[in-house]
């Protein structure tokens, strides 16, 4: 294969129109974005073309439209659909952003001297998503694509993805592949390329606490009646105990236990706990007693609140009871564990705990079940054999505590495995401020990918199919 | 005495004044108000002299100035020191007021059927201000001025009065007087008049609890990191016990039990509990154990949060663990807790009970001392002659759960005994959206205020001053 000849020949482009990608501010969380939104799925398609796909569509669905892309050149050869998304999460706090989070800059970090793309969505997800685009157009220009390949790149991702179960049932046949390859997950370091194997689940709720129907003065009413936001601390301070295991009843019911020996292979992992803290400037690390770092982020489920406000926030002081507090508040689940069930048991039980003196309404927002996938197969055995021939080594499987939700509707609705080869680092500081994406982790995805063609092309072959 | 004549003639001017003087948006939490507070203390001034005030000044300050008005008829006679203040609570939130604060209507109520000015600062406390330069007004042009009056009115009442103390430090000879006097309180309801006898102290707070150097992804660090917004709601939640005794040690070690005399006492003034619940719209009322709602924010302390903010607030949802999350509390206290000394077992106690994982930050906002006054003096029989000359009813004895630190100031460093003549109602909402005030309570402050100088004179005269 020809590929680091056309890298090399082309990757300022391949630079250049990633940032163009990156220009627009596709949150999907926020209305305000709907055009932007609507632009960037445009822009995804006149790629695609150029690439050299054969039929692309912006797809309407009943939110932001899905691009599909396909070339197929022989009915008889497999199929792999790859999955993306174009969205974006929402850029704040605005002002720890050191350049504009849409005017994307390269500049260079002491873990990529090559220079990194800084960039709401730089990583998270357009730069991974736009890895296979190019790999496609190489495949196409050297005239080695093995296989044929769909594109189906939605828009909601960060918002839980809640138009692409409509999608998948009313598209199975369009759909239809033999295997689902997914960048948007992270490698262990630039050394160590890896393979997600496990997924956590989410459940994404809002909450509100009333107690008084208008805000009212903290002298004249504190200590006679409940304060909302008092009221709430307590709430979620509880749905914790003293060892940091979650209250909830039945919330630990379906668990997925791991073995002692599983747990032990995991603890294998490369892992400085020094480095981690430093890294994101922590004093200590913090979580569930009798399970590791490791441990806690991935096979364990959490409970994190994502927001909170309430009462007088501005500047200086206000001596206000206010009427209502929020808070949203999200649950990485692990497999096993239903995410409908999980909202049903939270729902109950918050509603519960909740004082006579106070209202508490409990709002749904979006979820996801947990995954874990077979290393055995011929997808893992393919991306860990293209990650050889790039990196000279063999890939970790790792098992990460973000959600990609909808892996486990592929299978659902598509009967379709999912390899997930990320080529992301954690520092890259996706869902933060300064998010970026490395130029040689960008180049390396769009070298790496051609080969699993190859190799999930010649073992699909190879095994009958 | 001829002030109802004087009143019905000049009713409506009385009004429009008043509405002016509203319509000025003086909020002083709010630094962007600051223009909007020296045209309030300028409109002060130029309606002092217009009542007839000999000498009126603006006061400059470390802060916000304080005007200052005086009208001596005679050395030899006593001199009463009206106390008030020109700046108001900020409006938020701006969407729950049914016509904008700073844009004064007029509404009937079923409490106000002759109608009520809705805008901030219409009790609290322009409107209750203004009652005494009307007041003044009628005296001076009645010929029927009894004694020397001096007006302090100030511009940070609502953010601490910091620079008073410094005013009153500097000014203490300018400032000599028999009697201060202030309407910033309330009257139990239009047919029963009261004094009140007992304000609580203040001591507010701002917190700080910092985990990471940057906002994370929820899912690849939940449960393996600190939430600073988990661990502030735990922080928060543990500052009361299951009996909603606050926990700080040594907070209560100076607090000014009451007698079972005197609480059976308070028990008899005329509350209806259901009344109470219905008219701020709670199912039920949450305090601490033993004590009654009427105990509950008068004789006893609270701690309260008065904002809360942390992590992604706005539409639809972010995963994100936030790097930092923020608190302003309050803590109401009563006599012989001193502030200063509280609001220091609070930062240490605050401190102390952080986890490892977490770096906190309390920064004091400002506070006050709570203060009782006798019954028994002769400010307390003047204002209650005056209350019985207007109503026809002797005014109970009450004690409030608000705080005007400054009471305290005055004993200290002018050795004044303060009267508390109150004519706003619990229902004005101050502090709240449409704050209002009820023309019949500001017409019938203006009223009775004559009444307390002609009295306090003669008893002041009678006791050989």
């Amino acid at each position: 294969m020809n590929i680091n000849t056309y890298i090399d020949k082309h990757r300022q482009r391949f630079i250049d129109e990633l940032v163009e990608l990156l220009k627009i501010p596709s949150v999907s969380a926020d209305p305000n974005f709907k055009k932007e939104v609507l632009l960037t799925a445009d822009a995804v398609k006149i790629n695609l073309e150029a690439a050299g796909c054969d039929k692309v569509e912006i797809c309407e669905t009943p939110g932001n439209p899905i691009v599909y892309g396909e070339k197929i050149i022989d009915e008889s050869l497999p199929t792999v659909l790859v999955y993306g998304h174009y969205d974006v999460q929402p850029p704040d706090p605005l002002d720890l952003w050191s350049s504009p989070p849409f005017d994307p800059v390269i500049k260079k970090t002491e873990i990529h001297p090559e220079g990194a793309i800084f960039a709401r969505g730089a990583c998270d997800d357009k730069g991974q998503m736009y890895m296979h685009v190019k790999a496609l157009e190489i495949m196409i220009q050297n005239d080695e694509l093995p296989c044929n390949v769909k594109f189906m790149i939605e828009g909601e991702e960060e918002v839980g993805s809640v138009s692409l179960e409509w999608y998948l049932e009313h598209n199975q046949d369009k759909l239809t592949n033999d295997v689902v390859l997914i960048s948007d997950t992270g490698m262990i370091s630039k050394e160590v390329p890896s393979i997600t194997t496990g997924l956590r689940g989410l459940s994404y709720v809002e909450v509100e606490v009333e107690s008084s129907n208008r805000d009212l003065h903290s002298g004249l009413y504190g200590g006679a009646v409940a304060n909302p936001i008092n009221i709430l601390s307590k709430m979620i301070a509880s749905l914790h105990d003293d060892d940091n295991h979650i209250t909830i009843p039945g919330f630990y019911d379906k668990v997925d236990v791991l073995s002692e020996l599983e747990r032990e292979k995991m603890a294998e992992a490369p892992f400085d706990l020094e480095e981690y803290k430093n890294h994101i400037g922590i004093n200590d690390v913090h979580g569930e007693n009798g399970y590791s770092t490791n441990e806690r982020n991935s096979i364990r489920p959490a409970l994190d609140v994502n927001g909170i406000w309430g009462g007088y926030t501005g500047e200086g002081a206000k001596t206000v009871i206010p009427s209502k507090a929020f808070a949203k508040i999200s649950m990485r689940l692990v497999p096993n564990q239903d995410w409908r069930e999980i909202t049903d048991l939270f729902k109950t039980h918050f509603e519960n705990i909740a004082p006579k003196s106070v209202k508490v309404k409990v709002t749904p927002h979006h979820g996801g079940q947990g995954y874990v996938t077979p290393i055995d197969s011929i997808e893992y055995k393919a991306a860990d054999l293209a990650f050889h021939d790039v990196f000279g080594k063999a890939a970790v499987p790792q098992r990460s505590g973000g959600s990609i939700p909808i892996v486990s509707l592929f299978e659902k609705y598509l009967q379709s495995k999912t390899v997930l080869m990320g080529f992301g680092l954690n520092s890259d500081a996706i869902h933060s401020p300064n998010e970026h994406f490395g130029i040689w982790n960008y180049l390396k995805g769009i070298e790496t990918i051609p080969y699993f063609y190859k190799h999930f092309t010649k073992l699909y072959t190879e095994t009958n199919h």
